[in-house]
């Protein structure tokens, strides 16, 4: 994301909590900052990769100061904009920070309060796709926060991605939203394994059963993506570690207590995903909460 | 599927368990017989809706006898193929029954048998796709059987389908296939069903949560078509009952059973039907299964 | 059983499909039958152990011929009373068939209008208790079938058990209270084997949870019996093999089903099962479903 | 339990949130306090019933001062323990803080360490039993903590409960112990409510398969206590609110979470609760989540 922003033109300071992962963003033109206080010092610095940053492009909408983070979990975003050098304490008043994170929706609603208090603007843009997908631009971005603060954010946003999908004023929505999107993905990879199982060991070989799928029913490239994934029991190196999803399922089964409503499927995937930690797979894709397929045979018993 | 048979030229003889059915087809050229075996005797006559029928095309490799068959249920088609006036008793050697109907593993199996003692063909064929699909000729058809059995089934296969997928030799194969697609679409429905009500009640309103779906990782059709009816809580008139919905999951389940694998979404999806069925939603779609949304609300609690 | 009613006077001819184990019964005393046919003709045989058998007290109430059935499913059931050398081809009218196997809703309901057909009685009485209870005469009977039948069977209960529960005039009544208790047995050990888990890898070793737990709310004995066994992890010899448990949480679904009640864990437990029997564990006790503890351990993650 | 202590010869000063919860305590000796360092200042005051306490008795070994809590969750614990007028700051060195509260195992480690810190004693002894068995002294008490330190409670724990479970060092081993206990119940209402509605509507009186379960294999008291209230449907006045039981199971879930145990059975649980949360059962007891069992009928479908 932060090197689709440096390619745009935008002039981009970027923290990262590794600094040595902010090395490839320097030697595209980023300047690196050593806390996110500094990555936000000064009204020309701009972006992040994982970190803070704040964006000023040199022209367009997006003038205004615009800080990005993109972290793994609570605890990170907690930490980077409630902390003592973070966000909330550094920004100017009328900046504004975008916080692409999956976090919880509980957070999110910590963090506008905060940044209203503050006289700063809060959007709640996290993005939909694998990262490929944000190296080519092709995000899809889910949005929410007042109307004149998404407004400032547009030119970033067609930078980032190919879509922007508003959500409304309440940053929290679009949280929401999120979590509602990798709860699916979660039903589409646990509903795969069972079925993939059924197949072969019926003694219908797993590739086959997938191309059936894809190629009928289940056409969304996430059947086809998940399905090789499992049909080959290839879940090294991830794409997504384990304890990454097992969080973003967390996170979707707290968004629904919240509001009263349960979630069968997220709580099965939950119990699924505990097994897999308990066999140690914490290094593994995130889909490898599906248990290996029993071997292709011919002779089902 | 009648109707496309009729419409390719081929003679066709139809059977319906009930009679009037037939009507229509029988205006548009069929001749209506009164049982199963009558469907089948002569060797010029052809097809049916639900029901017994032999398809004897005017030339091509169909120019053999084929009975077609899509019944409701393993009762259905045990009465139909196994019963006293049955297709086994009735078909000469050398013909083929081509059974599309969703049916259990178990009774394609002793299908299979039957005709192999009384030297006749069998080809399971389930079909993907509701009525809409069947009636442009933009069926999927899951096929299999014995490789010549199947070659003879060829032109019969297009004139009723988009593409025809072949499974292999044995005839279950097909079935198992077809069952893993149905328990795909409940598992679609499911999910859908506790997405959109974590949406919903958060203040997202359905349709653009739907919305945001299918235009993003959920693009396949199905999470287009389940998604409005349920976001519409619109289950009358049903496209697809649920007693015939759970009557697939529970196929579904014996089949995994048969190979020892558990399908815990299955299960789930299972038990919600049981509960919508016990409240008296008999009638409904069979995604009526999934309760109806909570009202959206932009002050969730 | 069988030895419980040679003990209490009882002239019993017994008949096991598998000859060789009624050995030990023709040592006490018992005549030994080739087919259920010949263990029920005359009119002073008696009783079985696994198979058919006829009794014919010498005096009290069940001087009228009684045939007892304790077969291990309902295939074995079919075969021995409803086959050509069965029960119902084979008993005298007014004879009672009193059937103790814990069988499906569906057969029991079958043999109940066979019986009826044939002039015959029957009753179903299904028993709780593990082998050594019924050694001692200490099983509980539940039982159900038309009043007079019932209390010619008065003196056959008192010798079997400890106590008779009466459940109504239709037969399927006791199998279907059979079928909830084994329901809350799987459902002890589901809860045990899940609770225990979290003890053990929690660094509460579980024989010291389990303690905890038998001497204040869970003081029934069914606690002790199959905590003691998931505690130590020893599932063999097995007391009831995992197929057997199994078919009985099959059938306690299929009975639901009919009568339109998801049973939720009865469902987790089948999706246990299933995964226990493609481990291989077949031959292991049906508490086996139980994942092996976790090892305990003063150092939780 | 502050009546019992009363009862006992305790001199008790005793602190509620709800101050008007305190006037039949004073009534029957205690001192009341208007804050929790009030309650446990000086060393003669002592116990509490909602609230935070200090006791020391006139003689024996719990000569030196106690603190006792018992609340209703862990932010009502964390306040009163953790807060600005709370036990950490208000207790003297050597003084010991017994928790009798059901709260998570992170805030009983957080508990342990800030008391340590302090160089306070800290215990965790949650109870079980209903408040008829606190009443009359019958509890049974779940402790851990340092040997010494759960010596100095002996005198305490005696005039509480009839028995007293030493867990080990660890404080957070009670309160895990203690989770597992309330898993276990619940698992006992699930599994009922499935099993009598299985009875009722296959036509077997739920009083009557209660008592058939209650007299042979599950006779511990849990069943007939629960038992009785789902035959009856009668969910009010609640013994134990829906809420507090949700909380119960959310806090089972998260200390398996943390040692990496799925609880399936607990998952049900809390999804079934959500569902009757989100119906409105917010007064009724926690046992309500069982849904109302359909009526019985002689004539099942």
């Amino acid at each position: 994301m932060a090197g689709r922003l440096l390619a745009s033109g935008v002039e981009l300071t970027v923290y990262n909590r590794s600094r040595e992962r902010a090395a490839d963003l320097a030697a595209a033109g980023a300047a690196v900052a050593g806390e996110p206080a500094e990555a936000v010092r000064g009204i020309d610095g701009a972006g992040t990769a994982d970190g803070a940053a704040r964006t000023d492009g040199a022209g367009g909408a997006h003038g205004a100061g615009i800080a990005v983070t993109m972290l793994s979990d609570d605890a990170a975003v907690e930490q980077v904009a409630l902390g003592a050098a973070g966000l909330v304490s550094s920004l100017p008043a009328g900046a504004i920070h975008v916080s692409c994170s999956t976090i919880s929706v509980a957070l999110s609603r910590r963090l506008a309060a905060a940044h209203a208090a503050a006289g700063q603007g809060y959007v709640a843009a996290p993005v939909l796709g694998r990262p490929e997908a944000a190296a080519a631009g092709k995000l899809f971005i889910l949005a929410a926060g007042a109307a004149e603060t998404l407004a400032r954010c547009g030119p970033l946003f067609e930078a980032l991605g190919q879509r922007t999908f508003v959500l409304g004023d309440d940053p929290v929505l679009a949280n929401t939203a999120k979590l509602v999107c990798n709860f699916l993905i979660a039903s589409v990879i646990e509903s795969l394994g069972e079925g993939l199982a059924l197949a072969e060991r019926s003694g219908i070989p797993a590739p086959q059963c997938l191309e059936i799928l894809t190629e009928t029913l289940f056409s969304a490239p996430i059947y086809k993506t998940y399905g090789n994934l499992i049909a080959a029991g290839s879940f090294e190196p991830a794409g997504f570690k384990l304890p990454l999803g097992f969080k973003d399922i967390r996170l979707a089964i707290a968004a629904a207590e919240a509001v009263e409503v349960p979630l069968p499927i997220a709580s099965l995937v939950h119990d699924h995903m505990l097994a897999a930690l308990a066999r140690g797979q914490h290094d593994l894709d995130w889909s490898s909460f599906v248990r290996e397929l029993p071997r292709s045979s011919r002779q089902p018993r």
